[in-house]
Protein backbone atom coordinates (compact mmCIF):
# COMPACT_ATOMS: atom_id res chain seq x y z
CA UNK A 1 0.00 0.00 0.00
CA UNK A 2 2.98 2.10 0.06
CA UNK A 3 4.21 4.79 2.47
CA UNK A 4 1.39 7.30 4.36
CA UNK A 5 2.98 10.00 1.54
CA UNK A 6 2.37 7.50 -0.97
CA UNK A 7 -0.79 6.69 -0.47
CA UNK A 8 -1.65 10.74 0.25
CA UNK A 9 -0.22 11.97 -3.31
CA UNK A 10 -2.25 8.85 -4.75
CA UNK A 11 -5.62 9.72 -3.23
CA UNK A 12 -5.20 13.22 -3.63
CA UNK A 13 -3.98 13.38 -7.61
CA UNK A 14 -7.64 11.13 -7.86
CA UNK A 15 -9.76 13.23 -5.69
CA UNK A 16 -8.49 16.96 -5.33
CA UNK A 17 -6.55 17.66 -2.08
CA UNK A 18 -9.29 18.55 0.57
CA UNK A 19 -9.16 17.37 4.06
CA UNK A 20 -13.05 16.88 5.70
CA UNK A 21 -12.81 17.81 9.49
CA UNK A 22 -15.54 15.25 11.31
CA UNK A 23 -16.35 17.30 13.99
CA UNK A 24 -19.73 16.23 15.26
CA UNK A 25 -20.34 18.68 18.12
CA UNK A 26 -23.16 19.03 19.78
CA UNK A 27 -24.43 22.25 17.31
CA UNK A 28 -23.85 20.37 14.14
CA UNK A 29 -25.94 17.53 15.81
CA UNK A 30 -28.93 19.46 16.84
CA UNK A 31 -28.43 20.99 13.16
CA UNK A 32 -28.69 17.34 11.68
CA UNK A 33 -32.19 16.76 13.95
CA UNK A 34 -30.25 14.42 16.06
CA UNK A 35 -29.69 13.64 19.25
CA UNK A 36 -26.45 14.20 21.13
CA UNK A 37 -26.09 11.20 22.28
CA UNK A 38 -23.44 8.05 21.23
CA UNK A 39 -26.64 7.21 18.43
CA UNK A 40 -26.50 10.97 17.07
CA UNK A 41 -23.03 10.93 17.06
CA UNK A 42 -22.70 7.39 14.79
CA UNK A 43 -25.73 8.60 12.68
CA UNK A 44 -24.18 11.84 12.26
CA UNK A 45 -20.05 10.95 11.95
CA UNK A 46 -20.70 7.49 9.46
CA UNK A 47 -23.42 9.92 7.75
CA UNK A 48 -20.67 12.49 6.59
CA UNK A 49 -18.75 9.44 5.13
CA UNK A 50 -21.69 8.01 3.47
CA UNK A 51 -22.09 11.21 1.56
CA UNK A 52 -18.83 12.44 1.01
CA UNK A 53 -16.57 8.84 1.65
CA UNK A 54 -16.18 8.06 -2.32
CA UNK A 55 -14.91 12.16 -3.45
CA UNK A 56 -13.13 13.66 -0.48
CA UNK A 57 -8.89 12.31 0.13
CA UNK A 58 -9.26 12.51 3.50
CA UNK A 59 -10.94 12.60 6.60
CA UNK A 60 -9.80 13.83 10.14
CA UNK A 61 -11.77 12.54 13.34
CA UNK A 62 -11.82 14.82 16.26
CA UNK A 63 -11.51 12.38 18.90
CA UNK A 64 -12.64 14.89 21.72
CA UNK A 65 -16.30 14.63 19.71
CA UNK A 66 -15.83 10.84 20.07
CA UNK A 67 -14.91 10.81 23.53
CA UNK A 68 -17.53 13.13 24.69
CA UNK A 69 -19.76 10.19 24.69
CA UNK A 70 -17.19 8.07 26.86
CA UNK A 71 -15.84 4.36 25.47
CA UNK A 72 -19.81 4.18 23.69
CA UNK A 73 -18.39 7.37 21.80
CA UNK A 74 -14.91 5.90 21.23
CA UNK A 75 -16.06 2.67 19.97
CA UNK A 76 -18.11 5.02 17.31
CA UNK A 77 -14.79 6.20 16.33
CA UNK A 78 -13.37 2.71 15.40
CA UNK A 79 -16.67 2.25 13.41
CA UNK A 80 -15.77 5.64 11.21
CA UNK A 81 -11.98 4.55 10.84
CA UNK A 82 -13.31 1.61 9.57
CA UNK A 83 -15.34 3.40 7.05
CA UNK A 84 -12.91 5.93 5.97
CA UNK A 85 -10.83 2.76 4.80
CA UNK A 86 -13.98 1.15 3.16
CA UNK A 87 -14.42 4.16 1.49
CA UNK A 88 -11.13 4.61 -0.20
CA UNK A 89 -10.08 7.58 1.92
CA UNK A 90 -7.42 8.24 3.96
CA UNK A 91 -7.85 9.28 8.16
CA UNK A 92 -6.32 11.54 10.32
CA UNK A 93 -6.96 11.15 14.02
CA UNK A 94 -6.92 14.10 15.49
CA UNK A 95 -6.72 13.65 19.43
CA UNK A 96 -3.52 15.89 19.47
CA UNK A 97 -1.74 13.17 22.17
CA UNK A 98 1.88 14.23 23.41
CA UNK A 99 3.33 12.22 26.66
CA UNK A 100 6.86 10.64 27.01
CA UNK A 101 8.63 7.22 27.28
CA UNK A 102 6.48 4.06 27.56
CA UNK A 103 3.34 6.62 27.45
CA UNK A 104 3.93 8.20 24.36
CA UNK A 105 4.58 4.12 22.82
CA UNK A 106 0.84 3.03 24.83
CA UNK A 107 -0.03 6.21 22.36
CA UNK A 108 1.70 4.74 19.08
CA UNK A 109 0.12 1.24 20.31
CA UNK A 110 -3.21 2.86 19.94
CA UNK A 111 -3.18 5.35 17.06
CA UNK A 112 -0.30 4.26 15.02
CA UNK A 113 -0.20 0.25 14.97
CA UNK A 114 -1.59 -2.74 12.98
CA UNK A 115 -4.81 -4.34 14.39
CA UNK A 116 -5.45 -1.42 16.67
CA UNK A 117 -9.15 -0.34 15.88
CA UNK A 118 -8.45 3.23 16.80
CA UNK A 119 -5.65 3.26 14.32
CA UNK A 120 -5.74 5.39 11.55
CA UNK A 121 -3.44 6.47 8.75
CA UNK A 122 -2.45 9.38 10.84
CA UNK A 123 -1.96 11.15 14.22
CA UNK A 124 -1.86 14.55 15.58
CA UNK A 125 0.33 14.92 18.45
CA UNK A 126 1.32 17.84 20.59
CA UNK A 127 4.72 19.05 21.57
CA UNK A 128 4.81 20.81 24.72
CA UNK A 129 7.31 18.22 26.31
CA UNK A 130 9.42 18.62 23.79
CA UNK A 131 10.27 17.57 20.35
CA UNK A 132 11.87 14.64 21.28
CA UNK A 133 8.93 13.03 23.70
CA UNK A 134 7.52 12.31 20.35
CA UNK A 135 10.07 9.86 18.87
CA UNK A 136 7.61 6.91 20.16
CA UNK A 137 5.16 8.44 17.74
CA UNK A 138 7.85 8.72 14.88
CA UNK A 139 8.89 5.65 14.71
CA UNK A 140 5.61 3.71 15.18
CA UNK A 141 4.53 5.89 12.01
CA UNK A 142 7.53 5.09 9.84
CA UNK A 143 7.89 1.25 10.56
CA UNK A 144 3.91 0.93 10.12
CA UNK A 145 3.72 3.53 7.15
CA UNK A 146 1.56 5.83 8.53
CA UNK A 147 1.99 9.84 9.33
CA UNK A 148 1.73 11.62 12.70
CA UNK A 149 0.77 15.87 12.27
CA UNK A 150 2.98 17.99 14.99
CA UNK A 151 1.38 21.06 15.98
CA UNK A 152 3.54 23.45 14.45
CA UNK A 153 1.91 27.07 14.54
CA UNK A 154 -1.69 26.69 15.53
CA UNK A 155 -5.13 28.70 14.30
CA UNK A 156 -6.14 30.06 17.48
CA UNK A 157 -5.12 33.18 18.03
CA UNK A 158 -3.89 32.25 22.00
CA UNK A 159 -1.13 29.92 20.31
CA UNK A 160 1.91 32.49 19.86
CA UNK A 161 2.34 32.89 23.80
CA UNK A 162 4.01 29.58 23.26
CA UNK A 163 4.70 28.96 19.12
CA UNK A 164 6.73 31.90 18.90
CA UNK A 165 8.45 31.76 22.14
CA UNK A 166 12.64 32.41 21.78
CA UNK A 167 14.20 28.91 22.22
CA UNK A 168 17.76 28.10 21.98
CA UNK A 169 17.84 28.42 18.21
CA UNK A 170 14.95 30.50 17.66
CA UNK A 171 11.14 30.18 17.66
CA UNK A 172 9.99 27.35 19.59
CA UNK A 173 7.75 26.65 15.98
CA UNK A 174 10.99 27.47 14.05
CA UNK A 175 12.71 24.24 16.27
CA UNK A 176 10.12 22.08 15.60
CA UNK A 177 9.69 23.05 12.03
CA UNK A 178 13.38 22.47 11.43
CA UNK A 179 13.83 19.32 13.78
CA UNK A 180 10.71 17.47 11.79
CA UNK A 181 12.48 18.25 8.45
CA UNK A 182 15.65 16.75 10.26
CA UNK A 183 14.22 13.62 11.22
CA UNK A 184 11.90 13.29 8.00
CA UNK A 185 15.73 13.94 6.13
CA UNK A 186 17.23 10.96 8.04
CA UNK A 187 14.36 8.20 7.92
CA UNK A 188 12.94 5.79 5.98
CA UNK A 189 9.64 7.50 5.27
CA UNK A 190 9.09 11.05 5.60
CA UNK A 191 6.26 10.31 8.49
CA UNK A 192 6.62 13.47 9.75
CA UNK A 193 3.65 16.22 8.53
CA UNK A 194 3.38 19.72 10.51
CA UNK A 195 0.03 21.41 11.45
CA UNK A 196 0.11 24.79 10.63
CA UNK A 197 -3.23 27.09 10.76
CA UNK A 198 -4.25 28.88 8.10
CA UNK A 199 -5.64 31.83 9.78
CA UNK A 200 -2.66 34.29 10.34
CA UNK A 201 -2.11 37.12 7.95
CA UNK A 202 1.46 35.78 8.07
CA UNK A 203 2.82 32.56 9.63
CA UNK A 204 5.52 34.10 12.10
CA UNK A 205 7.68 31.20 10.85
CA UNK A 206 9.89 29.52 7.45
CA UNK A 207 8.22 26.42 6.15
CA UNK A 208 9.66 26.73 2.41
CA UNK A 209 12.18 23.98 2.65
CA UNK A 210 9.95 21.17 5.08
CA UNK A 211 9.67 17.95 2.98
CA UNK A 212 6.57 16.57 4.61
CA UNK A 213 2.87 17.34 4.67
CA UNK A 214 1.26 20.22 6.25
CA UNK A 215 -2.46 20.17 7.15
CA UNK A 216 -4.08 23.40 7.68
CA UNK A 217 -7.58 23.95 9.71
CA UNK A 218 -8.75 27.56 10.75
CA UNK A 219 -10.73 26.79 6.64
CA UNK A 220 -14.15 27.96 6.80
CA UNK A 221 -15.10 28.53 10.02
CA UNK A 222 -12.70 29.93 11.76
CA UNK A 223 -11.62 32.49 8.83
CA UNK A 224 -9.04 31.35 6.41
CA UNK A 225 -9.85 31.05 2.95
CA UNK A 226 -7.80 29.10 0.59
CA UNK A 227 -7.51 31.37 -1.75
CA UNK A 228 -5.35 33.21 0.46
CA UNK A 229 -2.81 29.47 1.10
CA UNK A 230 -0.43 29.87 -1.98
CA UNK A 231 0.45 33.29 -0.76
CA UNK A 232 0.85 32.18 2.81
CA UNK A 233 2.72 28.99 2.00
CA UNK A 234 4.90 30.11 -0.77
CA UNK A 235 6.75 27.36 -1.72
CA UNK A 236 5.43 24.77 0.46
CA UNK A 237 2.15 25.34 -0.91
CA UNK A 238 1.97 21.96 -2.91
CA UNK A 239 2.41 20.13 0.63
CA UNK A 240 -0.52 22.01 2.05
CA UNK A 241 -3.60 19.49 2.97
CA UNK A 242 -6.21 22.75 3.45
CA UNK A 243 -8.97 21.06 6.40
CA UNK A 244 -12.34 22.32 5.78
CA UNK A 245 -14.95 21.07 8.98
CA UNK A 246 -18.08 22.88 9.34
CA UNK A 247 -18.50 24.72 6.31
CA UNK A 248 -18.77 21.58 4.64
CA UNK A 249 -20.49 19.28 7.57
CA UNK A 250 -22.83 22.10 8.62
CA UNK A 251 -24.18 21.90 5.75
CA UNK A 252 -25.81 18.15 6.14
CA UNK A 253 -27.38 16.25 6.70
CA UNK A 254 -28.19 17.12 2.60
CA UNK A 255 -26.16 15.20 0.80
CA UNK A 256 -26.59 17.12 -2.48
CA UNK A 257 -25.70 19.85 -0.19
CA UNK A 258 -22.48 18.71 1.55
CA UNK A 259 -21.08 17.23 -1.99
CA UNK A 260 -21.77 20.84 -3.35
CA UNK A 261 -19.37 22.56 -0.57
CA UNK A 262 -17.19 20.03 -1.18
CA UNK A 263 -16.98 21.06 -4.96
CA UNK A 264 -16.52 24.46 -4.05
CA UNK A 265 -13.99 24.24 -1.92
CA UNK A 266 -12.31 21.73 -4.13
CA UNK A 267 -12.29 23.84 -6.89
CA UNK A 268 -9.77 26.44 -6.08
CA UNK B 1 -19.08 17.14 48.62
CA UNK B 2 -16.80 20.93 48.31
CA UNK B 3 -14.31 21.58 46.32
CA UNK B 4 -11.88 19.65 44.38
CA UNK B 5 -9.12 21.30 47.00
CA UNK B 6 -11.32 20.90 49.79
CA UNK B 7 -11.93 16.96 48.93
CA UNK B 8 -8.22 16.79 48.34
CA UNK B 9 -6.82 18.47 51.81
CA UNK B 10 -9.60 16.24 53.45
CA UNK B 11 -8.58 12.96 52.16
CA UNK B 12 -4.74 13.41 52.60
CA UNK B 13 -5.23 14.44 55.50
CA UNK B 14 -6.68 11.30 56.10
CA UNK B 15 -4.64 9.04 54.17
CA UNK B 16 -1.30 11.12 53.60
CA UNK B 17 -0.84 13.25 50.09
CA UNK B 18 0.49 10.64 47.74
CA UNK B 19 -1.13 10.00 44.22
CA UNK B 20 -0.71 6.50 42.85
CA UNK B 21 -0.22 6.51 39.00
CA UNK B 22 -1.80 3.57 37.60
CA UNK B 23 0.14 2.80 34.43
CA UNK B 24 -0.40 -0.76 33.28
CA UNK B 25 1.86 -0.71 30.41
CA UNK B 26 2.72 -4.06 29.04
CA UNK B 27 5.16 -4.56 31.20
CA UNK B 28 3.70 -4.68 34.16
CA UNK B 29 0.86 -6.37 32.70
CA UNK B 30 3.86 -9.11 31.97
CA UNK B 31 4.77 -8.80 35.69
CA UNK B 32 1.65 -9.38 36.99
CA UNK B 33 1.56 -12.32 34.73
CA UNK B 34 -1.61 -11.04 33.07
CA UNK B 35 -2.24 -11.32 28.99
CA UNK B 36 -1.74 -7.82 27.07
CA UNK B 37 -5.82 -7.67 26.90
CA UNK B 38 -8.55 -5.45 27.94
CA UNK B 39 -9.25 -8.11 30.19
CA UNK B 40 -5.81 -8.01 31.41
CA UNK B 41 -5.53 -4.53 31.77
CA UNK B 42 -9.16 -4.24 33.74
CA UNK B 43 -7.43 -6.56 36.48
CA UNK B 44 -4.86 -5.19 36.68
CA UNK B 45 -6.12 -1.50 37.28
CA UNK B 46 -9.56 -2.75 39.05
CA UNK B 47 -6.50 -4.94 41.36
CA UNK B 48 -4.50 -1.72 42.48
CA UNK B 49 -7.56 0.20 43.36
CA UNK B 50 -8.80 -3.14 45.46
CA UNK B 51 -5.23 -3.20 47.11
CA UNK B 52 -5.20 0.35 47.99
CA UNK B 53 -7.86 1.82 47.58
CA UNK B 54 -8.25 2.04 50.87
CA UNK B 55 -5.65 3.94 51.79
CA UNK B 56 -4.42 5.84 49.15
CA UNK B 57 -5.56 9.55 48.50
CA UNK B 58 -5.37 10.18 44.99
CA UNK B 59 -4.80 7.51 42.19
CA UNK B 60 -3.87 8.87 38.71
CA UNK B 61 -4.74 6.39 35.92
CA UNK B 62 -2.83 7.26 32.53
CA UNK B 63 -5.74 7.52 29.47
CA UNK B 64 -3.24 6.35 27.02
CA UNK B 65 -2.48 2.46 28.30
CA UNK B 66 -6.43 2.39 28.22
CA UNK B 67 -6.49 3.64 24.77
CA UNK B 68 -3.54 1.54 24.03
CA UNK B 69 -6.69 -1.54 24.15
CA UNK B 70 -9.18 0.59 22.38
CA UNK B 71 -12.69 1.49 23.56
CA UNK B 72 -12.86 -1.86 25.40
CA UNK B 73 -9.53 -0.52 27.42
CA UNK B 74 -11.85 3.20 27.53
CA UNK B 75 -14.57 0.98 29.26
CA UNK B 76 -12.35 -0.39 31.46
CA UNK B 77 -10.93 3.11 32.61
CA UNK B 78 -14.87 3.81 33.15
CA UNK B 79 -15.06 0.94 35.81
CA UNK B 80 -11.83 2.06 37.55
CA UNK B 81 -13.25 5.73 38.16
CA UNK B 82 -16.17 4.75 39.45
CA UNK B 83 -13.70 2.39 41.70
CA UNK B 84 -11.88 4.72 43.24
CA UNK B 85 -14.98 6.84 43.62
CA UNK B 86 -16.49 4.27 45.57
CA UNK B 87 -13.68 3.53 47.73
CA UNK B 88 -13.60 7.42 48.77
CA UNK B 89 -10.35 8.18 46.69
CA UNK B 90 -10.30 10.81 44.44
CA UNK B 91 -9.10 10.27 40.61
CA UNK B 92 -6.84 12.56 38.45
CA UNK B 93 -7.20 11.37 34.82
CA UNK B 94 -4.33 12.12 33.13
CA UNK B 95 -4.61 12.52 30.01
CA UNK B 96 -2.69 15.48 28.99
CA UNK B 97 -5.39 17.07 26.92
CA UNK B 98 -5.31 20.48 24.54
CA UNK B 99 -7.43 21.92 22.06
CA UNK B 100 -9.54 25.17 20.93
CA UNK B 101 -12.95 26.42 21.45
CA UNK B 102 -15.75 23.80 20.80
CA UNK B 103 -13.20 21.17 20.59
CA UNK B 104 -11.43 22.12 23.98
CA UNK B 105 -15.23 22.26 25.70
CA UNK B 106 -15.75 18.55 24.44
CA UNK B 107 -12.61 17.45 26.37
CA UNK B 108 -14.51 19.34 29.06
CA UNK B 109 -17.00 17.69 28.46
CA UNK B 110 -16.14 14.41 28.73
CA UNK B 111 -13.64 14.95 31.76
CA UNK B 112 -14.90 17.53 33.85
CA UNK B 113 -18.66 17.13 33.65
CA UNK B 114 -21.18 15.26 35.76
CA UNK B 115 -22.86 12.46 34.56
CA UNK B 116 -19.93 11.76 31.78
CA UNK B 117 -18.48 7.89 32.51
CA UNK B 118 -15.04 9.36 31.89
CA UNK B 119 -15.30 12.47 34.57
CA UNK B 120 -12.70 11.96 37.42
CA UNK B 121 -12.05 14.52 40.31
CA UNK B 122 -9.43 16.44 38.19
CA UNK B 123 -7.80 16.12 34.97
CA UNK B 124 -4.08 17.13 33.36
CA UNK B 125 -4.20 19.09 30.50
CA UNK B 126 -1.05 20.78 27.69
CA UNK B 127 -1.14 24.04 26.76
CA UNK B 128 1.03 24.21 23.48
CA UNK B 129 -2.10 26.48 22.16
CA UNK B 130 -1.25 28.78 24.63
CA UNK B 131 -3.16 28.67 28.51
CA UNK B 132 -6.34 31.08 27.56
CA UNK B 133 -7.28 28.16 24.63
CA UNK B 134 -7.42 25.62 27.96
CA UNK B 135 -10.27 28.44 29.24
CA UNK B 136 -13.40 25.88 28.77
CA UNK B 137 -11.61 22.96 30.93
CA UNK B 138 -11.06 25.56 33.72
CA UNK B 139 -14.98 27.30 33.45
CA UNK B 140 -16.00 23.43 33.18
CA UNK B 141 -13.73 22.55 36.21
CA UNK B 142 -15.19 25.64 38.60
CA UNK B 143 -18.64 25.34 37.80
CA UNK B 144 -18.69 21.51 38.43
CA UNK B 145 -16.03 21.39 41.52
CA UNK B 146 -13.23 19.40 39.89
CA UNK B 147 -9.70 20.10 39.29
CA UNK B 148 -7.37 20.54 35.76
CA UNK B 149 -3.59 20.36 35.71
CA UNK B 150 -1.84 22.36 33.83
CA UNK B 151 1.70 20.78 32.04
CA UNK B 152 4.33 23.33 33.55
CA UNK B 153 7.73 21.87 33.93
CA UNK B 154 7.49 18.14 32.89
CA UNK B 155 9.32 15.94 34.84
CA UNK B 156 11.36 14.77 31.24
CA UNK B 157 14.94 15.81 29.23
CA UNK B 158 13.43 17.20 26.59
CA UNK B 159 10.45 19.07 28.18
CA UNK B 160 13.06 22.11 28.38
CA UNK B 161 13.00 23.10 24.98
CA UNK B 162 9.64 24.37 25.08
CA UNK B 163 8.75 25.25 28.46
CA UNK B 164 12.23 27.31 28.69
CA UNK B 165 12.12 29.37 25.86
CA UNK B 166 11.46 33.03 26.63
CA UNK B 167 7.37 34.48 25.64
CA UNK B 168 6.87 38.10 26.40
CA UNK B 169 7.00 38.13 30.65
CA UNK B 170 9.15 35.45 31.25
CA UNK B 171 9.79 32.07 30.18
CA UNK B 172 6.76 29.61 28.91
CA UNK B 173 6.50 27.90 32.12
CA UNK B 174 6.76 31.07 34.32
CA UNK B 175 3.66 32.53 32.02
CA UNK B 176 1.72 29.65 32.91
CA UNK B 177 2.14 29.84 36.20
CA UNK B 178 1.73 33.02 36.82
CA UNK B 179 -2.01 32.87 34.83
CA UNK B 180 -2.93 29.95 36.48
CA UNK B 181 -2.34 31.90 39.61
CA UNK B 182 -4.18 34.79 38.41
CA UNK B 183 -6.98 32.94 37.40
CA UNK B 184 -7.46 30.78 40.80
CA UNK B 185 -7.34 34.48 42.45
CA UNK B 186 -9.77 35.36 40.52
CA UNK B 187 -12.38 32.12 40.15
CA UNK B 188 -14.66 30.62 42.70
CA UNK B 189 -12.67 27.83 43.26
CA UNK B 190 -8.68 27.35 42.80
CA UNK B 191 -9.50 24.53 40.66
CA UNK B 192 -6.23 25.08 38.26
CA UNK B 193 -3.40 23.42 39.51
CA UNK B 194 0.29 22.57 37.64
CA UNK B 195 1.95 19.71 36.92
CA UNK B 196 5.95 20.13 37.99
CA UNK B 197 8.28 17.17 37.39
CA UNK B 198 10.47 16.11 40.58
CA UNK B 199 13.29 15.31 38.71
CA UNK B 200 15.41 18.26 38.11
CA UNK B 201 18.18 19.57 39.97
CA UNK B 202 16.15 23.23 40.20
CA UNK B 203 12.73 23.53 38.86
CA UNK B 204 14.07 26.47 36.64
CA UNK B 205 10.89 28.22 37.25
CA UNK B 206 9.34 29.83 40.95
CA UNK B 207 6.26 28.63 42.09
CA UNK B 208 6.72 30.45 45.63
CA UNK B 209 3.58 31.86 45.35
CA UNK B 210 1.37 29.79 43.34
CA UNK B 211 -1.85 29.41 45.09
CA UNK B 212 -2.97 26.08 44.30
CA UNK B 213 -2.31 22.06 44.01
CA UNK B 214 1.05 21.33 42.14
CA UNK B 215 1.12 17.25 40.80
CA UNK B 216 4.78 15.99 40.90
CA UNK B 217 5.57 12.76 38.88
CA UNK B 218 8.71 11.84 38.10
CA UNK B 219 9.49 9.72 41.84
CA UNK B 220 10.74 6.98 42.13
CA UNK B 221 11.21 4.82 38.55
CA UNK B 222 12.09 8.65 37.21
CA UNK B 223 14.52 9.07 39.55
CA UNK B 224 13.28 11.94 41.91
CA UNK B 225 13.43 11.28 45.27
CA UNK B 226 10.48 12.36 47.72
CA UNK B 227 12.89 13.30 50.47
CA UNK B 228 14.45 16.09 48.16
CA UNK B 229 11.12 17.55 47.19
CA UNK B 230 10.93 20.32 50.31
CA UNK B 231 13.89 21.52 49.13
CA UNK B 232 13.27 21.78 45.44
CA UNK B 233 9.90 23.47 46.23
CA UNK B 234 10.10 25.73 49.59
CA UNK B 235 7.18 27.71 50.08
CA UNK B 236 5.21 25.37 47.85
CA UNK B 237 5.84 22.44 48.99
CA UNK B 238 2.86 22.33 50.89
CA UNK B 239 0.57 22.30 48.32
CA UNK B 240 2.59 19.44 46.63
CA UNK B 241 0.96 16.11 45.32
CA UNK B 242 3.78 13.15 45.12
CA UNK B 243 3.02 10.71 42.43
CA UNK B 244 4.74 7.69 42.71
CA UNK B 245 3.49 4.83 39.62
CA UNK B 246 5.86 1.97 38.62
CA UNK B 247 7.68 1.93 41.86
CA UNK B 248 4.18 1.09 43.44
CA UNK B 249 2.09 -1.57 40.65
CA UNK B 250 5.21 -2.83 39.98
CA UNK B 251 5.85 -4.67 43.24
CA UNK B 252 2.36 -6.20 42.21
CA UNK B 253 0.14 -8.19 41.83
CA UNK B 254 0.81 -9.31 45.54
CA UNK B 255 -0.95 -7.23 47.82
CA UNK B 256 1.03 -7.01 50.87
CA UNK B 257 4.31 -6.31 48.83
CA UNK B 258 2.07 -2.71 47.19
CA UNK B 259 0.71 -1.95 50.81
CA UNK B 260 4.42 -2.09 52.27
CA UNK B 261 5.85 0.24 49.11
CA UNK B 262 2.93 2.70 49.59
CA UNK B 263 3.87 3.17 53.64
CA UNK B 264 7.36 3.56 52.51
CA UNK B 265 6.65 6.89 50.43
CA UNK B 266 4.07 7.92 52.95
CA UNK B 267 6.62 7.58 56.18
CA UNK B 268 8.27 10.59 54.67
Amino acid sequence: MGTYRQRLRQVTAERGNLCVGIDPHPGVLAAWGLPATASGLEQCARGIIEALGDRVAVFKPQSAFFEAHGSAGVAVLERVLADIRAAGALSIVDAKRGDIGSTMAAYAAAYLTDGSPLAGDALTVSPYLGFGSLLPAFEAAVASDRGVYVLARTSNPEGGQVQLALGREGSVVQEIIDAARAFNASARTRAIGLVVGGTHASLGCDVSEFNGSILVPGIGAQGGDVADLPHLFGAAFEQVLPMVGRAIIGAGPGVPEMRERVRAFTAH
